[in-house]
């Protein structure tokens, strides 16, 4: 068998799943749902000596710390992912719910209902608590999944999934509901993208080359979960302490996530008085400043940006700043230079706010608050697949009921059309 | 300048547009579609001459008497044309409505708004008032759209766009905010297909084989309008008169259109006693029947069907017939064989009814009714710009709030995350 009629035939499998996980129970489901995340708390020891191997291969390679970190598991941390794989119980079973109704003249009701989506295709890389959430939302939201996660977290990911897979199997798992691909193989990503007819969605999360190539071989829908490379814009109206707390906490508190600031757009009115004190307090917690022309002539000490800087996402403590003439130049910036995830305005001004929240273009716009609140659990899904950087079926956070598509049911008494 | 150079500055131009597009007001919107419509009715002769153009290259290309059809425009079709653009004055915006709001114990307002999806490109062939009806729908739902019709309506759809595009532009229609490709090499598809970034949304309406070509170039999300194998099943539980007319309306009353039903299923135990009474009453509107080995027993007359039949979309009086063992012998064929269109069941019997619509994977699922009634109109949504047969996004007929995305405003007083 080549890599490419056994991934085939996984989305075959999947597919003949798909109509089983669709119309289970929410009882069954959450029955499944509880019992993987026993076993994972069971299993803890073994899983625990199968991501030792990665750690191993990990220190052989030199990865990253950042990427160690993402890669280790502790009893803690497994008990934590099997408490969230819990949680889903208590979240409301999206399926089945009717989203209007239309009643015709002639006697016809059209029910608009959610449905799962069908066959979902995941691409993932490091983290391997992606494995558990990925395969616990699938589930309670009536899919059937096909996840391919990083090489460098294969044996990590293979324990979780065989440990989910047999307590789900055994506790009313449909077979071939949730299944791994185990050999680590890029092609098996693009075999994976190429199947439709069997595979009805592909959520890639990950770097800018995965998101190209699947871009490139995609004959499935695909949803996006691609770079944040956001803004916060500082009105003149801008209260200047809310101003630095805001600035501090989206670039300073977690800058190697998705919905940290990348620049700063100031009002050319409030930065002679507001840029030496955001220096000050970016220094000090060791940001590496870039700024344009006009900010480097406030604050001398700070490095020159040039157009890179504006197209990149550091996920790192470096910040562009750029001073702008107005909102309108603030929003032009924005939407040219912008990754279209999470931008904020700072301003006391509410027609400005509102100015700039109708014409940024991006899944999530903040007046007066961080852009680090992106996120499903901040935003009162409960939980998420991941944040949506696409702007067709989801948009922003993905949560249960955004794995989800939907069906009009009829119901008649023999109506025909005239 | 390249077809390639042109159509990229098309797309660029388009996306700039659609800025400017998203935030105008109901009010300039529906005096845009007023002017447009009644520019319709004044240049009618005008453009009827352009429709006499293709009318005549129809005619030395010998295209079918139904393809003519379509294509030919008189004064009324014009008038009804004008009409369907002024109609939509009458429909809400869907632009700014907030489709849900979460509060957060700090304080935190998000707003789920729905806004445009942005740039929508239309590869369309045939039938010209396709132009009139896409232009209509995506400026009242704030997205700039790009057109691109086929070969055989060119003059017709360059005559309409044109006298559209003048009026709106008088009336407040900024410029590109309505582009048509008027170069009909197909690679146009392509690089329309291609234009990531600029374009977001690409929606075919046509035959499979430019669905089929437009899935491999595309790097554009698409949302596919394709083919419509639709089924009627008939449980043995059905009122045999209801049923009779339920077929012979999904079948005969217009062959042509996706919502046909192309293959019927009908259980064993009602087929001996309502098979002849089908064949009978279909035959005398001259449709040609196929059947399986079973229903051939009952009904010699009839052809015999092969497994291509199961696979094909007639489009025409023609229909298959096939036998089943029950209601979940029918929902395997309905899943394995159709397009996730339309399908219906006849039943009386209540739970049979429900697992049915349950169990098949389609966007459209009818209880004891015609499956002709899947339609925008029909469905109450006051005009649609054509029939999904995906499952992202939107499924099943899309109309204004279907050419929508969302936005997350999320409104603080300053609130960082912890």
């Amino acid at each position: 068998m080549s890599l490419e009629s056994d991934i085939q035939q996984m989305a075959k499998d999947a597919r003949q799943a798909s109509f089983t996980v669709a119309t289970l129970s929410t009882d069954t489901k959450n029955k499944i749902l509880n019992a993987m995340a026993n076993a994972l708390t069971e299993h803890a020891d073994a899983i625990l000596l199968e991501n030792q191997k990665d750690l191993n291969a990990a220190a052989q390679n030199q990865l990253s710390d950042a990427l160690v970190d993402r890669l280790t598991l502790t009893k803690e941390r497994i008990a934590g992912i099997a408490n969230a794989l819990a949680q889903l119980v208590n979240l409301p079973d999206p399926v089945g719910a009717v989203l209007s109704t239309y009643k015709k003249d002639n006697g016809l009701v059209i029910e608009k209902v959610r449905v799962p989506i069908g066959v979902i295709g995941i691409i993932f890389e490091s983290r391997p608590n992606v494995t558990v959430d990925v395969s616990g939302l699938c589930l309670k939201s009536g899919n059937a999944v096909i996840l391919r996660g990083g090489r460098e977290a294969l044996h990590t990911n293979l324990a979780l999934y065989h440990c989910l897979n047999a307590a789900g199997l055994a506790a009313g798992l449909p077979e071939h509901a949730i299944q791994f691909i185990s050999d680590t193989d890029r092609a098996g990503v693009k075999y994976l993208s190429q199947a439709a007819g069997f595979v009805d969605c592909i959520i890639p999360r990950g770097g800018e080359r995965l998101i190209e190539s699947v871009m490139e071989w995609a004959r499935v829908p695909v949803i996006k979960h691609y770079k944040g490379l956001c803004h916060t814009y500082v009105h003149d109206s801008a209260d200047p302490d809310m101003a630095l707390n805001i600035i501090e906490n989206a670039k300073v508190q977690r800058p190697g996530v998705c919905n940290a600031m990348e620049t700063l757009l100031i009002d050319e009115k409030i930065a002679p008085s507001l840029l030496p004190k955001i220096a000050e307090r970016l220094s000090a917690a060791d940001v590496e400043l870039r700024g344009d022309e006009k900010a480097c002539a406030i604050v001398p000490s700070m490095k020159a940006a040039d157009e890179v800087d504006w197209q990149t996402e550091y996920l790192d403590l470096i910040l562009s700043i750029r001073i702008v003439d107005g909102v309108e130049a603030a929003i032009d910036h924005i939407n040219h230079y912008g990754s279209h995830h999470s931008d904020a305005i700072v301003a006391a001004d509410k027609s400005t706010a509102t100015r700039f929240v109708e014409a940024v273009d991006s899944a999530s716009v903040y007046i007066n608050a961080s852009t680090r609140f992106t996120d499903g659990g901040e935003f009162g899904m409960g939980a998420e697949i991941g944040i949506s950087t696409d702007k067709l079926h989801a948009r922003g956070p993905m949560g249960l009921e955004e794995l989800c598509s939907y069906k009009y049911i009829v119901r008649g008494t023999g109506q025909v059309r005239q």
